[in-house]
This record gives structure tokens, sequence and C-alpha cells, in this order.
């Protein structure tokens, strides 16, 4: 019985050692003496903390990163629908520069009028303004030369005589460059 | 001379004891025997793991996170301008009314009506359109009745007769109501 026992316990041992020896990394724990153990585990401890360190780290950079581009995101968020609208408004502006002949084409010039004032309204709440143009100095990030005129004693060289179409940004970006008649 | 020797050792010993007492934690971890150490560092490399798998989580988390904010962000980012502009649309629309009489009034209300399509369109593109409403069934989620006509043959109880202001939405959101009048 106890002989047979035996058999029985090294037939189990012999299989642990097969299993183990299947996965290596586990072999090679059995075989570490003690101090090397702690070495080796104190590696591995330090290799998670650095792991943790820079997912950390990561974190960080996610959220001051996803904070830039929200802040961005809002502060342009009306850059398209403000270029669209653009044409409409010199649009308006050409039909109030018709001139009227009785009470029927005042009353709608009126009517135009004011919805050209609520646009512009509307505009500026969302950041978008005119761009200075007329008697300043050309800049060519802000203003698009369509022609030049010759300078006078009026009008200094590299200033804008004329806008032939208003320009607009939003905030610091150009939705659309005035075009302008400079000096030369 | 062999005792002075050995009450001198003792002396030493007893200093060394004083010293390693004076530093609670270093006194430990001499107490403790080998095997405990292991212990030790395997609690400490599980606690690390687990918060590096935490912050992994929150990585992925963050990452979804703000992907659908963006995401929000885009798909209603024109929602602030494009409510200013409706009343705008009404005024025009409003003005579009007006009974002309000459070529000037004629010419006025030509360039309003153009002002007005392109208006629709850019709003169109931004992801805003009219809330259907004449001769559909009366939704409060979508329309508002100021007002209610008896039920007749054309006119099923609960159905819109009449848009006094049109309504509009951005995707799913309403930004403003249909003013309507409805059959009950």
């Amino acid at each position: 019985m106890v002989a047979k026992e035996k058999k029985h316990e090294a037939e189990e041992e012999l299989e642990e050692v097969e299993t183990t020896e299947a996965d290596p990394t586990e072999a090679e724990e059995i075989d570490i003496p003690e101090l090397s153990e702690v070495e080796a585990l104190t590696e591995k401890f330090n290799e998670m903390e650095d792991k943790f360190l820079r997912a950390r780290a990561e974190i960080a950079n996610m959220s001051n990163r996803n904070k830039n581009e929200r802040e961005q995101l809002v502060r342009y968020r009306s850059q398209d629908l403000g270029k669209k609208l653009l044409p409409a408004i010199d649009n308006l502006e050409r039909a109030l520069a018709t001139e009227v002949t009785d009470d029927q084409g005042a009353s709608l010039k009126k009517g135009v009028e004011m919805v050209l004032e609520s646009l512009s309204v509307a505009l500026k709440e969302e950041g978008i303004t005119e761009i200075k143009a007329e008697g300043e100095a050309f800049d060519p990030n802000l203003h698009q030369a369509v022609q030049t005129v010759p300078v006078d004693d009026d009008h200094k060289a590299d200033t804008i005589v004329t806008v032939l179409q208003k320009g607009y940004q939003l905030h610091d970006r150009v939705l659309r460059p005035a075009m302008v008649v400079v000096a030369q």
C-alpha cells in the first residue's frame, strides 16, 4: 500500500514537472533561488510601476489635449455656417442699394435693413466681425488687392482706397479677405 | 582580555539594536524572514498592476468619452448661430409678402428671394430643416398649439390646420417649435 502510494505520488510529481516545463516562465521561477526571486519580483514591480506612471502621464496628456480640442471646436464652431452666410449678406446689402420710389418699396427696404442688422448682431455674437479695410494699411493676410490706383495726397502708398467686397473674420481666422483697391 | 572583548562586542550589539529601533520601518524589514519579503513584494506588484489596469481602463473610457463629445460638438455646432438666424428668415419671409407695384420693388423682392434661398441652402447643409407641420398630426415635441379650431370634414382631430410661425430643427433637436392652429 505504502509503496503504491509512493509510486502514485512520484507520478503526480512527474506530471507536475511536465506541466510546469510546458510554461517556461514558471519553470524559471521554480529554478531561481530565493534571493533572485526577490530581485525578479522587484524588477517586475519596477516595470509595472513604470507602465503605471506612463499611463498616468498619458491620462494627463489626453485630458489637456481634449480640453484644447473642445475649446477650439467651440471657438470656431460657426466657421462653416458663418462663411455660407456671407453671400446672403452681400446680396442683402446690394438689394439695399436699390432706389425705391413708393411706400411698398420703402417698407420692403426697411424690412431688409432690419434683417441685415439682426444678422450682423448674430454673427458678432458668434465672433464673426467685418475686417477693417478702408483707409487701413494693406495687409495681405486680411486684404486681397484686386486693383491699384496711383498714390496721391489723400492716399499714401500701400493703403486701402476702396473696398469692393467686405471681408470677415472669425476671431483670429479670416473667413474671407476683403477685396480692395490699393494705392501704389 | 577575552572577557573584555566579549564585553565590547556586547556593547556594540546593544548599540546596533538601539540604532535599528530608531527606524521602525527598517526594524520590521530586518525581522521579516525571506519568504515574507516575496509575499510583500508580490502584494506590492499586484497592487501596482491593479493601479495600472485601472489607469488603462480610464484611458479607454476617456478616449470614448472624448470621441462622443467631439461628435456631439460637431453635430450641433450650428445650434446657436442657426437659432439666431431664424428671426432674420421670418423677417425676410414677411418682407416678401409685401405687394410691389414698380420695377425697383420687384428687383428688391427678387434679391430678397435669392437671399432666402441661399440661407435655406446654408441651413440645410448644417442640418437645420423646417419642421413639417401643415396637415400633420399634432406632436407636442415639435409643435406649439396657440389656437384651436373645431374639427370639420377637411380637418381631423389633433391635426394641424395652419402654421402661424415655422418651426426648425437641427438634426433631432428642436431649435424652435412650429406655432400652429390645431383642429379639436
